[in-house]
């Protein structure tokens, strides 16, 4: 008998195809939508996030996940069933008040901050995200009641279920202990090595757009389930059969589109992996976003930094963009991809140095959660702790504490999951390559088949049905940790 | 006191943000979504309308509406109320699988619908037709009962409330004892004169585009509030504040995009111009398709096809696609717009002839909704009624009976607002230029702003406030008539 868990099945995927819903309606606010559509998309999501919270706050829903519990499950089901526990205690700890008023103030904050960020206007931006941010606290502390946590692990466990700060302060104090070291050595070392050439511009954004989409094909994106559209942050959103992912362009720069692409598609591909089976029950959804960072890290920096792949991308370039043969070779390619240079900017950031910005960022965001931090003391404390931990300020709030659009939309405690994701990335690349030694290989005929199929295998159609570890204890042979992201950094930059 | 009121204005709103949710992804369905999406945003739908369908069917709901009466509202509530009534009718009449079951079977079908348009396969697009039909005919047969209608007039009552098919069988038998013998007069005329030069292409899409968002400009429409994009079928969705429209290209041919631009401007700025206070109730929408349909008309045919606006345009388009001079002047672009050939497209039909093809689709959908023909019948039927209403006689089902998307789509009984919009498209014009004679004058300045104002005033603005005749009536002098639209005919083509 499994009455209940059938009856909870078909909540779940009522409240999961709303979630969709609401997923689509973002995808078209940030790709598409005019700004004169905000305040009536604002209205769209808030209701939608309302119904939702309605739906998990049913009064016998309790009594049903307990009643399933004693059904005969198969293991499947039983990851299904803990999972919409945790969907229950996350939705039952916040009022139905809030949630609208969260809904209402991150969808304005968000289409604010697209302007601030423009007009580099921190202090227009501050009232909107103070809400943002004082909401978000509200939450957090009804979650951490619920989930007998801090509050700042309560906002984490949404991203990341079971991911605690305490863990994470171990991970970055081992990285913090190599990395300052390691990158003043790369970045001495390629002070004294041949400099790489910048292929020179223009590239016209039409041609930026046909590579980028040459390469999701290369990858093995499917564009019958899915497109590619342009934003101001670039994303990947929609749904598992409706993957958009979106980037940005620079007439000047086409590293930043087409390597934004590459990572996306990272995104899309496990997103597509997803067990067809288990679509719309929570069960069926990515693991959170430390796997899902993991999987576009390892497109982008693992497979499409490495020396085999550019040797496959350098003449798709070189075609698409003309001139100097020099610069288009792999072995330039991989100097200029590998380059070590500290930015201001988070998504343009090499690998040895983007660590450092989330560090900056999970400080800080830490900080402010937990009251250390006044939010208007937010954009002299970023530059500060940049010049610290980076050695450069920036000169404006707009390349600085304005450059991300997770805050203004209500992400506290998102940051984190990218550098447990590139950790992540290292450690499931080395397994990949370990199991398939011909990924290499087929990398530099721009094959991604090999790669996407034991990723497929082994990762994305696990979904949620293991912890994050599990699934790296199984696909890898150990949970997650810094040791695979260290042997690859010495490996790409010298010892 | 107006706490029943009070209470169901919060119910509606919730209704119509959920309706408006659909519109938006209904848009995204025809306008960009990838087709292996096409599964779970039947999912999606279906569920919204179910949830919909849940909350009009609310226990309490017939208790509340009849509370309300007794308590003292404005005349907008009241007519707020009579529309929740309408609604409630119409919602509560269907039971709730069943309008799963069309959503599902709707959205499947348009779908499938391009696939089957693109490669000529009526038999193919058959099964999927003949449910939706099926299902339509037993929704008609439920709401026939509940406003005690016919079957065909409570699927007309959808589009066009209060509108019923004696009505229309009255004003289509004036206009059929007009057109026949007029048409053929202005044919016979038009042969004699001299023929008009078609513009020379190619015209780029690119270029067609930007003189439609030009024309769009010109017309008042406000792209901080809504987009243009492209679309198998060209239509007006979205929301008042976020209007999506679309078009088609053809390099061969810009007229058809840029009319079709421009007719899609007029129901976008109908949407834009319902009052902002009655937003989300449904007073406050649209009041049904016949006058929407006369916005969208009285924008392409009245005002757009006028020799005062093509003495605007002539240049316009002369600096856009080059080419001779003699093409471009305004007698010519006037000849040619005015240019009566029966032709097999809908869509691109001349105003004259159009009707035809209006009269065609409203007897083969009341045969087929009131059982008098089997849908395998359809294209024999279309080609036959065809050759004797215009002539003329389709080579395949491409541009014959599958050239729309409204019954694959689900709209039974929404073609005859096409032509009741025509007429009271050209009875709203003749009143608008004798309220402001500058009009027409304006108009061959490009300069639409005195027209809209007056539309806006006189019929925007009253949304559902009144019933289409009433607002007419008010706007014009009388109730929907065939005399105006006869007048404009003899007008612009001769006696």
């Amino acid at each position: 008998m499994t009455k209940a868990y059938q009856q909870l099945e078909a909540r779940f995927r009522r409240m999961n195809v709303l979630s969709d819903v609401s997923g689509m309606l973002h995808w078209d606010m940030a790709a598409i939508m005019p700004n004169g559509g905000a305040e009536a998309r604002s209205e769209q999501l808030a209701t939608l996030s309302v119904l939702n919270n309605e739906l998990i706050n049913a009064p016998d829903m309790g009594d049903l996940l307990a009643a399933a519990e004693d059904e005969d499950l198969d293991r499947w089901q039983k990851a299904n069933l803990a999972e919409m526990k945790r969907e229950w205690v996350h939705g039952t700890s916040v009022p139905a008040d809030l949630v609208e008023k969260m809904s209402r103030a991150e969808t304005g904050c968000e289409v604010a901050w697209r302007t601030a960020r423009a007009e580099n206007d921190f202090k227009g931006l501050l009232p909107k995200l103070q809400e943002v941010l004082d909401l978000s606290i509200e939450a957090g502390k009804a979650k951490a009641e619920a989930l007998g946590t801090s509050v700042y692990d309560a906002l984490l466990d949404q991203y990341d279920p079971m991911m605690r700060s305490e863990r994470i302060d171990s991970l970055f104090a081992e990285l913090e202990a190599f990395l300052p070291d390691f990158t003043a050595d790369v970045i001495e070392r390629q002070k004294a090595e041949e400099k790489p050439i910048s292929p020179t511009g223009p590239f016209p954004i039409e041609t930026q757009n046909k590579v980028g989409l040459d390469l999701m094909k290369a990858v093995g994106f499917d564009f019958d389930h899915g497109r590619l559209d342009i934003s101001h942050h670039p994303f990947c959103g929609g749904i598992p059969d409706d993957v958009r992912i979106t980037t940005r362009y620079d007439v000047n720069d086409f590293t930043s589109a087409i390597m934004g692409v590459l990572h996306e598609t990272g995104h899309a591909m496990y997103e597509r992996g997803l067990p067809k089976d288990w679509r719309n029950q929570p069960v069926g959804k990515a693991r959170g976003m430390t796997m899902h960072e993991s999987q576009s890290l390892l497109v982008e920096m693992q497979a499409c930094r490495s020396e085999e792949f550019l040797t496959y991308a350098g003449p798709v370039f070189k075609q698409a963009f003309g001139g100097d043969d020099a610069s288009w070779s792999a072995s330039n390619l991989h100097r200029l991809y590998t380059r070590v240079e500290p930015g201001l900017i988070r998504v343009d950031a090499d690998e040895v140095t983007y660590p450092a910005h989330v560090i900056l960022r999970y400080r800080l965001e830490r900080a402010l959660i937990e009251g250390d931090m006044k939010l208007a003391d937010l954009p002299g404390a970023w530059n500060d702790l940049m010049q610290k931990l980076l050695g450069i300020t920036p000169p404006d709030d707009r390349d600085g504490c304005l450059q991300d659009i997770h805050w203004p939309s209500g992400a506290w405690g998102y940051f984190p999951t990218y550098t447990l994701g590139a950790m992540a990335a290292a450690q499931i690349f080395a397994a990949a390559k370990k199991a398939n030694p011909e990924i290499p290989e087929a990398l530099a005929r721009g094959a991604f088949g090999p790669l996407m199929q034991w990723l497929e295998q082994n990762i994305h159609s696990q979904a949620s049905s293991r912890s994050t570890d599990e699934i790296l204890k199984e696909a890898t042979g150990s949970a997650l940790g810094v040791d695979a992201f260290k042997a690859h950094m010495i490996s790409r930059y010298g010892a």
